[in-house]
Formats: structure tokens, C-alpha cells, sequence
């Protein structure tokens, strides 16, 4: 209840802040008998973690992980999957200086308010390291999901955007640039901008695109818990995050309903996709696809003034490796919590439906 | 788990479909001893029912809710509060037409194939019919936290926005108008907008801007239940909703963290609220505010070409009485849905803080 | 998380004090396209409706069952099903003298230490009247589960117990005599001490065993929700229970492990099943069984002393219509929370199993 | 969803095979601000561990706890607490010989009947090694409890029963023996029992009575989530329990009204204490007292008949080091979950009372 769980029938857990001894989590529900490919699992850390490239902030953590349960004879049991992730680069003296210091537009003001003690050292449990825990559980959800083709990349970095639709788009050529965009002469502009403001001490936002496809048809809970709705709580709850939107999304609600309703065709697939691949909370077969908004990164290298727990105004100065910009390293993130929402969707969807 | 329940400590679960006998709900975890205000209740019905003003659908739906239990000499008992809205309007020969045929961008395609059977009356589960109960408990919500104040209004019709900082409207008037936006100017530009579209028999779209005011800090739930996460899943959860954005927003990807960051007063209040209310999942004492974006209604009065359940194409029309833009009945949904969210996270911040 | 919701994927929500307008429920959950038997589902209310034999309450009340939502043309739709019904025997006048009264060994005291306000009539939202909608939920659990046979039946009044095994048993006769015992003898003895210690105005206590034949294996979380784990917590969720006990029970904590242990044939069978059917919380495909206490009815007809809300000694004596033993009239509750147990459980199981 | 968690508010979720790499757990929603007294951890896992004593099983583990997050300069930071026992005595060797076959009584046909895959090494996850894990997290909860008093003993082995009531025993007595019985002269007689038992190779059951003292009034859910169902289902959940009974238990089936009711004093409290501490599923103030009834350890030294998973005949033996009595061992299991249960309600208490 104290929102370290996500997803109700493929299920994870975390733990762990950012310099203790290590993060990690419990996956349950995850079905027995999948054969997992750990080097897979691996790859998906490599996207995450830091020091991969230039544009990355250049800590160095090996972000090896080390599964516990759940797993036999390379088989998920169908009992938990227990994991650990060692924080092997704790250097705990790095914080002293803001042990004291709310920094502006991050959480230690809020986690001093609500519990009263506070893990500094690094954000503590409020840091993106926590995300780890998730792309672990996304990449074993993704081995579940085989069937399903799961890709993110950046769609904008400041007001620097891609501007062609996804369908033109080579999703092999994601991987192939720092910043994850599969348009090359987009990602030369948006890793130039990130290079430019990196150099300011500055740091700066954007805008991840996802795209679901080979998703069958019925997957989604009517009312509440609307595939769309726990897609976007999915995609709210990682760090950074301030909107979210699929389909038509927010130029959507400009048009007019003549223009908007997508034309069915015969085969029950439509004309055009401004639903997203969701109809009334449901999928309908389309490609499902969403737009995720992050703030730029609240830790910047230039001097800020600030407040300490006591209320006096005290100057700060973010130190030594951070993210000019989150974008890169979240597209992975954003997969892995679409891969979560997408496997406890088909687990609901299984125990409804005999024949899926 | 079928997602009609919303909430984990104020939970709400809602049934009913809009040409059934009834549809209500059941509000668990309201705490004992809230006298209530029962009028207060019916407006907020009365500002969701059909046939209010002229820009709204002319259907007509007393929405007289019944209370069946959980309420003992006009005050809340601790039990579950039992209540049902007698659907009295139900035509049901007027959805003959629509029996096998799937209209476009609705849901009746898939809840066909996820279910196999299907009330096509009026859209059955699917219609926004069953926000009423959302609003009825959305009402009680707004009675248990009444040192908040939650406040939503139209911010946009179409390409018609209004382009005021929400600081400088006055909330008393966002009733004075059929829209619902409190600058009269913008709202008559608004009305004007949609009864030509009317006319047309088209639709439009919308967003929807909502505040939250005097919230205490401390609520929310880091990681994955993040405060801000639950609000965008419960927007999403709205019939027609396709965007959510809070605080910056995705005008805050555009930017700079050194512009972005929101600045300390000694009184640990910001001098900029970029971050919304909410700093890692956790408020923060400033005001909350959020938009929610709107696609135009899927049934126009125009002609349509789709399917059946055949797969053969038929030709379609909508008939009578229908919205020709959602946000102003929306505006008391998305009061009731924050208000939910609100009462959910205030007791488990209770249950975490004996002092709050 | 108030506690009146039961189950995860086949899940009941209820509502309703003895003497408000109604009580009632939403199913939610229940699978799409299952024809439902209304005649089945009133069935089950006659058998636990008061005033049905002379051993039991004499209360008139119809208990006629309303279903407002989830089922068209006679099937389910897998969208909540909504019931109501009404109570048609309010005579609140009879109430006002306990009105601050607490009856010894029911729940007014501590309801009004957790709540503060409390509906004193008929015992509120405490009365077993509530169970009425269980045992709609479980008729409807019963029809989903059409391949599973559940059978409870009287097995002790006071000291007079059946002292047979249940295989020897012909549960046909269960519906035969007003105590609900299948042996015909001891089903005599039992009315008859039944009827001298109603003459008395005292009540008395007894057990209820429920078989489940026809269970399909590996149905059954490991560790905290194992089935017998579940099925166990059902019943003391019923009114009056004081114990639960399956398999050999406590009578096998008195026995060597290797008289207990269940020797395997070689079709996996046992050949025999202090088991209980359940092997590490998963059933084995053995019949399963248990035993469930139920306490004296608490309200006797004899002068009791007691005390008031102030602290203050007074006499209160029990009215009109009570049940001198509940057990007849509890057999059809345990048979309903058994049945939403192995609904919920087995939807558990097609989720994990493609081919259950 | 797959079992693996306990509790609402207080929330365990573990992992962890007996024999993979380790166990361990993820407490969620524990508060923050509690100093931890990790030697009092300790202690009560060393009740717990193998190898205390002669009557229990010889196996050599440590049961060192890890903690990996959740706690910063030694008090609990209201983030998840999880942490890890590693596995030192894995002899995966010793367990070739049951690679393919059910032991009987134990869970290894019923686990490959629901995975299809099953890690077949000491038990794998159906080994009560995991229930190290809840005997972490019960120490934690019976520290944030410090004012309730859990006191689990021995009451029976086989037929030696304790005839005391528990108010004539002097818990302090409990651990003064290896059976954990606080009356020296029965503890001397189940002692002697075991011992003559395991010459035999064979094991024998047993019953754990459970006090809870200094419980405030009020807790507990009605309906569903009664304080006794919860605590019923808790101790079923532990491996090899039959049986759970509350106050007066399935004696009190045996009784009349007129005498099994408790008379109130004045003061609110009772002369007996029949209801075991519970009205209606809430806590009345008074002692809450319940029986567990244990099953003889399916694991015998002796030869026995079984199956494989081919459906052959095979004879089998226990090697080595087993329990003959699971009971001395299971004293702390049974108070970890008491302790679980309680901390669980008296969260959800706090959210529903601003003032207890």
C-alpha cells in the first residue's frame, strides 16, 4: 500500500535507495516455464545505466544483477523472482554537503515532510537508480510478451522534435545513436543542443514516443482500469515524468469528432489510428502508441539558492557526474514499465478468456 | 480486478450500464462520523446530467441518487455506502439500429471481442453514464476534505484556449456559464464554437484544467503510487480522455532545469510552482493543478460508414440526443475523480502520521 | 481495504445494515456468456431465509433478490453485476430499546469504540442479515463452477454429533429435515434438542462440514494464500464461527507422521486424504473438506444483566424472533463463501495455465 | 496476486527457495522513525533456526539477516525494507534421490501439477525455510507494536495437552525449554515423547496457543476482513497447520447461549472471555487467545511407499537431519504472523481514528 508494488497479476516490488547496500526487487506472478535469456536481461541494464556514452552522466556502476529465486534449470518456477543489484559505487562522503539542503524541484523536502527522516546520500529511495529494479522486471516481462514488439525512443529533446510520423521510422536505428533517436539527422541535432547545454552546467527536457505493436485484441479492463489509464499511471510513475498522452493525445481534443473517429475496416482493423490501439479502455488490435513528457533534470551543475531543513537560505551546487538530460537513458525505462502493464494485462486478460 | 473499483483505502466500485435497470455503486473505507450534505450531492449531479443548458446533449435523467445504506441519522456510519441511480429513461428500442454494428471509435467493437456478448443499449458499461456514480462519490470525497479546494473548468474548446494563468480567474465563475470556463469572454467564444459545430452535427473537443487548493504536504506515495500518477490514471479512467499533463507539463520538456527549477522561500513554499504541487510522487504544500485533454464525441449526427459484426459495411447515423462537446458535463467528473484521489491518499497519509 | 470486499479476480463487494432500505452487492468479475438459473440463485436464498421451519427465526422476509446490472438476455456480460434487496421488514420501533444497549457478546460495544456512530438496529451492518449477499454471489459461483459439487451439511448440535464419514453419507438427504443433517437419525436428535432449548429461550452452538468433490489439481497459491489458507478465512468471516479446521484437523495434531501421511497410487490419488485435499496450499484433486464451529446465538430470550453506553448496569432481554441455532440456516453461507473461494481461485489458475 | 504477500498497510513479500541462493523479503509500508533493535531480530530468528536443540533438526544454518535498504542510522525510513538470508547450506546433492519423486504429504506432486516445473531441492519454495523470512519481518512488526504482548507456547504434543488456562502460566517460562511449553512438568513429559518418537524415525503433531495482550479496542474490518479471519488465515498459511480456532473455539459449538455469552463489567470489559477478544471481527480490549493445530512432519525416517512422476512405484526414505516435531520451532513463526496481522490493522486503525 506504501506504492513500492506495481501491476496486480505480474507484480513487482522494490527496494533499495540509491547509496545503500543494494537496490532490487521481487517479481510475482510471473509464469513458470519461460525460458529467460539472461544475456537479454543484461542488454536492458546496459540501456539504463550510466557512463554509456558521452552524453550520460559518467558514473560508472556495473549494474550486474544478481537473480535469488524463482529461476531453476534457467526456468521461471512460477515462484518469486528475488534480485539484487549491489550499489558498488556508495561513496557516501559526496553528500555531506546536502544532508541538510532541500534542493529546488527535487524530493527531499517532500520526504522530509512525510517521514521525518531521509536517507540523503544520493536522493536515497527518490532517485532514478531505483528504475534499475523495473527494467530488470520489464526485461523478464518482455521475454513473456515474445509475441509483442515493444519500442521507445526520443521523439523530442527541448523544442528540437522529430517530426515524422512512427510508421516512417526505422526502429532498428534506435540503438544506434546516444540519444536514441531513430531519425539520424534529428539525433546529430538533439546530442549537439544536449552537448551545448551540458557545457552551461545546464540540463534540458523531452519527450519519449512509444510504440506497442502485434498487441491482441481485449486486452484492458473497462472503467477504471482502462489499458490507456495504467499505461499512463505507468509512465507518470517514473522519475522526471510530467504528462502523458497516446493517440491523438492532446491535438486530439482540437479536432472534430468527423475528422477524429477512425473508419473501420472490414477486417475490423481502422483506417486511421487516433485511438491509439485503445478503444474504451480496450485494445482493438492497432499499434498502441504514447507520448511521455520529462522535466529537464532538477540537478544542475550551476549555483542555486536554496533553503536548508532549518529554513535558512543556504547556496548549493549539484557536483560531479549528472544527466545533462534524462531522455536517453529513460527510453529503456519507459519500455520495461510498458512491458510490466502489457504482461498483467494479458495475465487478466488469460484468466477471463480460455482460448487467448 | 475487472477494474470497475478505484481507490485503496476510499474505495469506490461502480456497476450498471446506461440502458440497465440501475447503475450505482458501493464506497468503501468513508470514515464514520462526516455529516452530509445531501443537496450539496444532488449539484453536484445536476451539474453532470443531460439536458442542463442548451450545448449539452437534451436527453432528459432526473439522476435522483437513492442512498441504501452506510449513512445512520444523516451521518456517515463507517460501513459501505450502498447507492443507486434509477436508469428512467431507458428507450431501449431506440439502440435496435446499432445492435450489430460497431460505431466508430466507440467501444463496441472491443467489448465484443472481449467479452463475446455485449448490451448495446445506449453503449451498455461503456457509456459515460457511469461517471454519475463516480460524481456521487466524488461529492462525499469533496464533504470528507472539506479544508480542500478542488476546482476544475474548460481551458480549451477546439483551438479556442483560454490564456490566463489559473491565479487570475475567479473560480465563482466558472458556473456562470454552459461551458464552464470562468472568463466569460473566452466562454462565449466557446458556446458560440460548439453550437456552430452543433449545427453541423459535429463534435468538439476539449481540455479540462483542474486545481487543488490547501493541500496539506506529505501526500502521495513514492515509487510507483506517485501522487501525481494516481491522478493521471484516474483522468485517464474518464470516457474520451486521451492527455494528462501537470504543473509544467509538456511545455516543462521544453526547458531548461535552470529555468525549470522552482525556487525555495525560507517558508519551504516555492517562489515558481512548475513542479505542480507534487515533487517525487509526494505534495508539497503548493497548489496542485493538472489538464486533461478531451477527443471530440464519437457519435456525430452525421452520416458514417463502418462494419458489423458480420464484417460487412453498413452505413450509420447517430440519432437524437447526443453531446456535441463533453468538457462542460466533464468538469464535475474530473472534480469528483480528483477528489477521489485526494480522500484515497489522505488516509493512507493518516495511517502513516498519527498528527496529520 | 474497510473489509467488505471478498476474492481477487472473482470479487464481491457488499453493502447493507439489517434494517436500511436494502442490502445488496456488485460481483465483480464473474466471466462474460454464462447463462444464469434465477430460479438456482433464489433457491439458495429460501435456504437461508428466516421463517423457512420452525427450528429457525420466524421473521417473514421475502428475500427476493433484484439484479440491476451485468446480465443481458439472460447472460452475464463480465461487467459488475449489481443486486439489491430490499428489506421489507423494517419495524425500527422494535429497536429502540437496545438503542444504547450493548448486548452481551455481539458487536455494539465494539462498533461503537471503532466507529462512534453506530446503526443499532437489528445489529446493523453487524447482523448476519448481510450474508444474504454472499449466498447470491455464491449461487452465482456455483453456476460458473457447474463441475464442482459443494455440499455442506450439519454435522453436531451441542454434543450430538454425526459419526460418520462424510463418503457414507447421501447428500441428497441434506434438503431433507429442517436441521440440514443427511442422516436421518441424528437429524432427529438434533431438532429435537434444538426444540427443548428454544422452549428454554437459551440457544445452542454446532459444527458445519463442507465437502468439495470435483476439484481439478493445482489450484492454490503457495505461501500466504494457500487454499486451505483462503477457505479458511472465509468462514470465520461468517457470523458466530469460532473455528475452522480441514483434512485430518486437529485431530491430526495428535497423530505419528507415519499413520498420517497419505500414501500416493500410482494415478496420483491417495489412497488415504488427511490431506484434506490440499498439499502445500494447492488442491491435489482429492476431495476437499472442512469443518467450521459456530457459537450459541447470542441473543437468548432470558433476562440478561448488562450495561448501557454510560457505563451503566442494566437488564435487557432478547424479543420476538430469534434463531435458538444457527447452523441450519448457515449451511447455505458456508457453501456460498466456499464457492466464491474456488471461483476466485480457479480464474487464479486459467491465468497461470493456458489449458486448465 | 501469486501469494507471495502478506497484508494491506504492514506488507511482507518474500522470495526464496530452500535451496537457490537465498531468501528474503520486501517490508512495505512499515513506518517510519522506529529505532530497530537488530539483535532482538536476531534472537528471534535463532528460535527459530535449525540446530537448537536436541528435538529439533540438526541441520547447521546461521540465518544471518541482511538488510539492503529501508534503514538509515539505524531507524526505519518509511521506504521498503528489504532484505536477504543467504542460503549457506545448500547440499544440492543430497536431494538427487527425490529429483522425481512425491514424497507423500508433501507438496512436490502438487507444486509439478500447477508449475510443470518445480526446483526440486529440499522443497524448493514449499519448505518451511521460507517462513525465516516471516520471522524477520514479525520482529520488525512486534517492535513497531511495542505496547502488545505476543506470547505463542506449546500446548500440546500427540495427546500430552497442557491443562492450564493460559492466565495460571508464566510466559517468561516459555523458552526456559526446547518444546516451549511454560509449564516445566508437561514440557518435560512432550520432551521425553519426541525423543522416544524420533528413535522411531517418525514424527508426531501438535498444538501452538497463541496470547495477545494490551490490544486497543477497535481493531479489525466487519464483515470480510474480521480480526480473527485474518489471524485464522495467517496461521494457516503456515506450513503444516490444520487447524485454527479462537475463544472458545470449537468447544464453544458445544455450548449454550446462556452460558457461552460474557457478561460486561462496568467498565466495558468482560467476565469471561469467551469472544477470545474479538465481537463482530473488531478487538474488544480483552486478551485475544487462539489454538494452531500442526500436522506430524510429513518427512519420516522410516521407508515408505510412493510414486514418481512417471507413475511408478518407488520406495523412498528420509535421509538425514528432520524435524520429529515441528512444533518448538514454529512458537515464533506463529507470534511473527500475530505480529504481522496486528501491525497490519493497527494501520488500517490509524487511518480510520485520528486518535488512537
Amino acid at each position: 500500500m506504501a506504492g513500492n508494488s506495481f501491476g496486480k497479476l505480474f507484480k513487482l516490488t522494490t527496494f533499495g535507495e540509491s547509496h545503500g547496500v543494494a537496490i532490487g526487487g521481487i517479481i510475482d506472478g510471473c509464469p513458470a516455464g519461460i525460458k529467460l535469456d539472461f544475456d537479454a536481461i543484461q542488454t536492458e541494464m546496459e540501456r539504463r545505466k550510466p557512463g554509456q556514452s558521452k552524453i550520460v552522466t559518467q558514473r560508472k556502476e556495473p549494474d550486474q544483477v544478481e537473480f535469488y529465486s524463482g529461476i531453476f534449470e534457467g526456468k521461471t518456477t512460477g515462484t518469486p523472482i528475488g534480485f539484487v543489484i549491489h550499489n558498488t559505487n556508495q561513496k557516501s562522503k559526496d553528500y555531506s554537503h546536502i544532508k541538510d539542503v532541500y534542493r529546488p524541484s527535487h524530493a527531499d523536502y517532500t520526504y522530509d515532510k512525510k517521514y521525518g527522516v531521509r536517507d540523503y546520500r544520493g536522493g536515497g529511495r527518490s532517485s532514478a537508480r531505483e528504475t534499475a529494479s523495473r527494467v530488470v522486471a520489464g526485461a523478464i516481462a518482455k521475454q513473456f510478451l515474445s509475441s509483442l514488439k515493444i519500442n521507445a525512443f526520443t521523439s523530442s529533446v527541448g523544442d528540437i522534435a522529430l517530426d515524422k510520423p512512427y510508421q516512417d521510422l526505422d526502429f532498428d536505428q534506435i540503438e544506434s545513436n546516444a540519444i536514441r533517436c531513430p531519425d539520424q539527422e534529428t539525433a546529430e541535432k538533439m546530442i549537439k543542443r544536449i552537448n551545448a547545454i551540458k557545457k552551461q552546467g545546464d540540463t534540458i527536457g523531452g519527450v519519449i514516443t512509444c510504440v506497442i505493436q502485434n498487441v491482441p485484441e481485449g486486452l484492458g479492463e473497462p472503467v477504471f482500469d482502462k489499458l490507456h489509464a495504467e499505461l499512463g499511471k505507468a509512465m507518470l510513475s517514473i522519475n522526471a515524468v510530467k504528462g502523458f498522452e497516446y493517440g491523438s493525445g492532446f491535438e486530439g481534443s482540437k479536432m472534430l469528432g468527423s475528422v477524429h473517429n477512425d473508419k473501420f475496416n472490414k477486417d475490423g482493423s481502422t483506417q486511421t489510428n487516433r485511438s491509439g490501439g485503445v478503444q474504451g479502455g480496450i485494445s482493438n488490435g492497432m499499434d498502441i502508441y504514447f507520448n511521455v513528457a520529462f522535466k529537464p533534470v532538477a540537478t544542475t551543475l550551476q549555483k542555486q539558492d536554496t533553503i536548508n531543513s532549518s529554513g535558512e537560505a543556504v547556496e548549493m551546487q549539484g557536483k560531479g557526474r549528472h544527466d545533462p538530460c534524462v531522455v536517453p537513458r529513460a527510453v529503456p525505462i519507459v519500455e520495461a514499465m510498458a512491458a510490466l502493464v502489457m504482461a498483467d494485462y494479458a495475465l487478466l486478460r488469460r484468466q477471463e478468456s480460455k482460448d487467448w
